[in-house]
């Protein structure tokens, strides 16, 4: 079944669903996954999917010759005015409209409203996440392959490291190894984060310079072909002394625990809570600050949450992450994260380096 | 003033303006615009400024540690119900809302109404533009600095294309260079257009292998700090011939007639029309089919539209775009462009690569 066909077999009694891209950044991934093309940058561009799984595409004339490449039947526009007429028609037998609402910026919805006063907009997020969650076999390749360059990356981190080297010089030096291994671009900014700056999960790399007895965390992920690797990834320079190699341990037991959970039919909050447990019965409780993992795909961020009140089964095809991690305000922080595909009787590591306690001298 | 206190002066009746970031990429940069801090992820926070100038700064848990290197009174939540209840106590005051149309997700509407169902939300995001459009001098240096890094780039493409090299293959190397020249990220995914594939405006790189005779065309840009660059360069592998020839001529006449309209108080209407006309006084009329220029800024496209219906008025600290071009269907396409700041009695091009009608062989 065709893609668009897909969510529409979820759609219930909404008339169509209504992808719409704002200007850069704010593109939804979902806009490309349905087009089935590459390319691109299609700011302002809609994909709307109707009841019988057929899908309209409204782009401009800018981005005409390159959405030829992709599927659904193109409407393109010149004006503003010829935007709305295009809209106008394809709305004509609307009146309950899905929008993506975590990614459609309210400026489609006013502009939508002025096309169409009486649409009824609803949400259809989770069953746009229901469909772009389950990875046909081209986006397993294409997340396999960011993996590989991501891993490449991770098992060369030790030889990258030395005293006095800045968090931003070797984040600089990794972007540099990804591309030059076939990355396609960044799944996100790569995060470099020592010593007491590995404390704070969302770290961006300053100039601070490694010190023996460091921890060095390292989150990063490559693209390929748009799709996202996701893997962290904690050494240390010289001996960081018991308490690190102790956290160390323990988030490894959890991270294993958390991935001996994962398997289809599976809720994703006995997954999280699996690798909590062994956290939170050491005297690190409470020290776990985030979620086990997240979907990953088009975005490095999609809609399943492995994470303490999820409502999420897993399902073959999922992509997650793996990631716990415990942080130690103004002393460091450990984190270990791999990308996991769920398979029809378990998962599988995506994602592949030496995740032993490594010391780099 | 602060940033804040200046968008608050511009705030009319209103009670105060949210700024809602989403999930990555869904974020907005105006949040870290007001927070004046450089680190952080800040999926779901909010900026809050009120008609006094005050910043209220709401992030999780996960944020904490960064978030207090920046501006603004900081509210902290670890759940979802602390969440609503921050947003509660800071909006039970408010009754009209200032929200960013364009960026603020669909979703976070929804959150806010069901926090406040008699919240009245209004598109803010002219005063917002008009505060960020307006850059100061930590900014401006920012931006000086990521052109600088593109700038020296685009000086050595001649050296860096020859017969069979592939569109990827340029593309990876350009952004391997300037990560290594100090580019913290890239502003955008970078562009690489050979041959005919240089007539699509956003074409995205792919295994194309350069022929001689073919046009090369890259627009890319680094960024420093978060601030971006955009610079476009075109170039040919031997000789294009003579169509391709005056197609280059006309284009950088017609940048440089663009450039030269270039000055607070003008419309920027007038600078798109003095680049439009050189064009359009040739045989190429209407295959100028973009806009001269567009803000530049945190994110690559901001709110100032250089374009034939553009109501905006040019103020010393704009920041904008000036990239004319010319798109042949099937043959090629050539654009020139320069990262511009709008100064006190004229106009400062950022960006510095040799303009002129350049062979490779």
């Amino acid at each position: 079944m065709s893609r668009s066909g897909r969510l529409s077999s979820l759609m219930g009694d909404l008339d169509a669903v209504i992808i719409a891209n704002g200007t850069e950044p704010f593109l939804d991934s979902t806009f490309w996954y349905l087009t089935e093309q590459m390319s691109g940058s299609f700011e302002g561009s809609i994909a709307m999917v109707h009841k019988d799984g057929t899908l309209d595409v409204i782009v401009s004339q800018l981005e005409e010759e390159i959405a030829r490449s992709g599927t659904g039947e193109l409407h393109v526009y010149k004006t503003g005015q010829e935007y709305k007429d295009i809209l106008t028609e394809l709305l004509k037998d609307c009146k309950k409209v899905g929008v993506n609402s975590g990614s459609i910026p309210y400026s489609a919805i006013r502009m939508l409203r002025k096309v169409r006063e009486d649409l009824e907009f609803e949400d259809a997020s989770g069953i746009v996440s229901e469909t772009v969650n389950v990875k046909d076999g081209k986006e397993v390749a294409c997340i396999r392959k960011a993996c590989e360059i991501t891993s490449k990356v991770a098992n060369e981190l030790p030889s990258m490291i030395s005293e006095g080297v800045s968090e931003k010089e070797v984040a600089s030096e990794m972007d540099i190894r990804m591309r030059r291994y076939g990355g396609t671009g960044n799944a996100f900014d790569t995060i470099a984060a020592f010593g007491k700056y590995s404390a704070e999960p969302h770290h961006m790399p300053c100039d601070y310079r490694l010190k023996k007895g460091d921890t060095a965390l390292f989150d990063f992920g490559a693209k390929y072909d748009r799709y996202c690797a996701d893997l962290t990834r904690t050494i240390f320079l010289d001996d960081p002394g018991d308490t690190m190699r102790r956290v160390y341990d323990i988030v490894l037991k959890a991270q294993q625990a958390g991935i001996d959970a994962i398997r289809p039919g599976v809720n994703a909050e006995a997954v999280d809570a699996a690798a909590r447990e062994v956290i939170d019965s050491t005297e690190f409780k409470g020290r776990f600050i985030h979620s086990f993992g997240h979907g990953i795909g088009m975005d490095v961020h999609q809609e399943i949450h492995v994470s303490p009140r999820s409502k999420h089964v897993l399902k073959e095809g999922n992509i997650i992450s793996a990631e716990p991690g415990i942080y130690v305000p103004g002393v460091g922080g450990v984190r270990i994260e791999d990308t996991i595909l769920v398979t029809k009787d378990g998962c599988e590591r995506l994602t592949s380096f030496d995740h032993s306690f490594t010391i780099s001298r």
